[in-house]
């Protein structure tokens, strides 16, 4: 019998499709950014860190894409429902430090399956979104 | 003599009843749902999470159920007075990210005794606190 | 269009399969045991603590699952290699403290595709490993 | 006056050559890793988990450049002295749980300055260590 091996969900080829056109939109409006991929899972697939792109949007890049798996949607729907007097207010603390509630976390679909996310930090949040975004096409 | 065996304020076969009644709910109302029981110490007893429910409503809803015991009430209470400048805006800071300040976190209570707690989530905060509140009918 | 939905790797049915075998192993060996069952991405999908088992082992058979995901084989393996003067000693400290190093976590195989994982706490590592087994061999 | 910019140690061009080179020698030598590459800083520049490598190995190839970089040397020169009776046993406790103290994290030297670190997980210790090597020799 042969080794059982893990489901991947995206392929790592699938990944650096979606990293390379975030990539290519943040040198397009001229902002580093922070870039990370995960699979179905919230784990890591890949991650870029642009030159002079932020230290600190290591995690939060990551935690974004995470987020967007750990909701099944776009880390900005968490934004409005998370302030004081928000239905959700205090979500973040009730979840380990991980979640991320501003734009720049959007789930990547195949097939109306969700299959990964992608999470870009470092920008404004609208940079971050539309650099996300950019990548998310690219499935 | 005998081996020292742990006072049980719950059973298994109690928590399976409620989990089964909230789940039941949560099939009625057609959201899939984290469902969490923590016995009247606040530690886990039992944990389902129903097929669709949010990986992120994991923690969220083991949190919930042991907020309720934590602050011996159902976590709705909480949300007014934490958010910002409630007389308690700031609550989570004080109790190492494991509080959840919005409804879905019931206790279960009998003969006046708060013997356990459930948390709800993945839903709206009113269809958690529905089928947090079947589960706890259940008792 | 539909809502994208998660992939799930192993449904909630299966878990309680797998459950209720290693439950009523337990029951055999006259052990009470923690019973945890994460999916393919080491999330937890399901989690029982029977009456009388430890409190420290919620945690322990949720991190054997989590473990014999992260690692893609039963946590058994990890115990010689990981003792003063293996070639991984120090293992644990290089993930974050969820890492379990003994037996009694193992993944849930179908088609020789890791679907999930079980993991099982409370008593001695044998005893352990053979509630596990007995999960594992439901699906 | 301009917005005064960070100065990059390494490009994220050189990083990508690095991971490359150790994306090679893994496909050469049949075993998929997760490969991470940091600034000389210690902090993530790129990470790549490539398609059957291990989940667990995405904070240790990172934690293992972290700590190729918090030592200034490999991490293979780690393992003797952190075992029990060593004369740094219990390093890792020391050190908030970054720490790798086994083969696969090695410093990037240019001109005699460590400009950054490569770490590579998933396999045995050897073949870890080969491919950090080969990512290595690519600056």
């Amino acid at each position: 019998m042969s080794h059982p091996v893990p489901r991947e969900t995206i392929t790592l080829d699938e990944v650096k499709q979606v990293i390379e056109a975030a990539e290519a939109k943040a040198r397009e409006i001229g902002q580093p950014m922070d870039i990370a991929v995960t699979d179905a899972g919230g784990h890591l697939k890949s991650h870029v860190r642009m030159d002079g792109a932020l230290i600190a949007s290591i995690s939060i890049s990551i935690n974004k894409a995470y987020t967007a798996i750990a909701f099944q949607q776009e880390t900005a729907n968490l934004q409005d429902v998370t302030c004081s007097g928000g239905d959700l207010h205090g979500l973040s603390d009730a979840h380990g430090g991980r979640l991320v509630v501003f734009p720049g976390g959007i789930p990547l679909i195949r097939d109306n399956e969700i299959i990964g996310a992608i999470g870009v930090s470092s920008g404004t949040i609208q940079q971050d979104q539309d650099v996300a975004a950019a990548g998310a096409a690219a499935i």
